[in-house]
């Protein structure tokens, strides 16, 4: 494949009209245009890295901050997407405004596994295993370090959960925020935000499947008498009986739900 | 708070200049300027986890996804920068280029992770035990699942270390690499993901602390032979003492580098 000369700075917007191939010429073969906003991410990457940028600081204004790193302005624009998507800056408009460090880092991790786990790039076999992993991980941390108002939360959700079985799109709501839920009472934000991305970023495949289950209220009543085991064994203080009653919910439940291995 | 209109098609560059608060006055709250190329990823999305979309298939060239979306080329554009950074989506230029969907999720968990691990928004007790929980893992299935090959990976890392102490940076990318290599060999694609992720995120943190290390002979000897350990229960099937091993280096490893919580 041959390319003819383009603009490297992102923001040409005639890219596919002046890159022409010419057979049996000679053509030049341009910078890839995604080099310069990932220029601008590697600097900011670098200076978060180093320390000189913290949460809370603010990156320069676009047009400033492009002729400082001798960028077209379209770039940065698009570095600052990039890391907006990332959670990593939040941008308020207005006079006021501006491009702050931030701290979102659960809601990138969801995103980025959920577009993943629909492309099938992750088998369903090695979802069912990692959250098994990550949440035996949470419920015994939970059992250990949960306080009581995380066990209230765990609770609000399991009693959700039992007294409306009728509405399986809300039961799956509470489902994933009782899970959620544990995940946050481990006192581990990092182990808590994987356990929550990826049981976020499989909640439309649980739907579907609770949709398309034969006989939902033997489902329903399945997963209640699952969820209160894992409660009760967290509310006790039972670390290894809390690990164990959640990855057997989260292998039968999917063995139930026809996804399983076996 | 106030701010005048703005266009919304995230393709204007003179926001900042457009944007004005009138005190007093009566003013009109504009679509954050965000919403635009949220908008086309949102559509993306549906389209990955309905099924409508997957790995290979190619997105409308930007004019026509523009037209067909109703915004404007410039959050189209957006829109894909981010996808690209979220190893969902490969541009390639030229005539026969295009937006393709694909399949690279590692390099965009890495690059989250690392941001986020350097912005501090997980304190470095959540990130040990994130690697404690999924090394051990990784470890365990590796003893398990792990092909002649995969040993042979993990080994010639090893021997690297071995031979090669002088220089602390490559001795870290062997070091990295050792951990990646087991990963590997767990043969869950998803937990390897994730661990090589969580290593490659404080990679730079770790030769920083190499650097600083007083001892580093020493130092690289006892990484050494935790190194050796690990890689002999691995490969002799061992998946108890493999999990050990790998959890007892790790903490081990990060106290001496002062690191840990205690």
């Amino acid at each position: 494949m041959t390319y003819a000369a383009q603009p490297i700075d992102g923001t040409s917007d005639d890219r596919a009209e002046t890159s022409r191939g010419r057979p049996g010429g000679h053509t030049w073969r341009p910078m890839p245009r995604s080099r310069t906003y990932t220029y601008v991410i590697d600097q900011v990457d670098e200076h978060i890295v180093s320390g000189a940028l913290r949460v809370g600081d603010r990156l320069p204004p676009e047009r400033e901050f492009a002729t400082l790193l001798g960028v077209g302005r379209g770039a940065v624009r698009e570095a600052i997407r990039v890391l907006e998507a990332y959670g990593v800056v939040r941008t308020d408009p207005g006079p006021e405004g501006g491009t702050t460090l931030t701290s979102m880092p659960s809601e990138a991790l969801t995103q980025v596994l959920r577009l993943h786990i629909g492309l099938a790039n992750f088998p369903m076999a090695d979802v069912i295993e990692a959250r098994a992993m990550l949440e035996r991980w949470s419920a015994r941390l939970a059992a250990r370090h949960g306080s009581a108002d995380d066990l209230a939360a765990i609770e609000h959700e399991l009693l959700q959960m039992e007294n409306g079985r009728s509405d399986r799109e809300a039961f799956n709501e509470h489902d994933t925020a009782f899970h959620v839920a544990i995940a946050r009472a481990s006192n581990n934000r990092l182990v808590a935000d994987m356990t929550t991305a990826l049981r976020d970023s499989i909640r439309s495949l649980v739907l579907e499947s609770f949709h398309g289950h034969a006989d939902w209220p033997a489902l329903a009543e399945q997963l209640c008498a699952d969820h209160r085991r894992v409660f009760e064994a967290i509310a006790s203080g039972d670390e290894s009986a809390a690990a164990d009653a959640v990855e057997e919910h989260i292998r039968s439940a999917y063995a139930t739900l026809g996804w399983g291995r076996a």
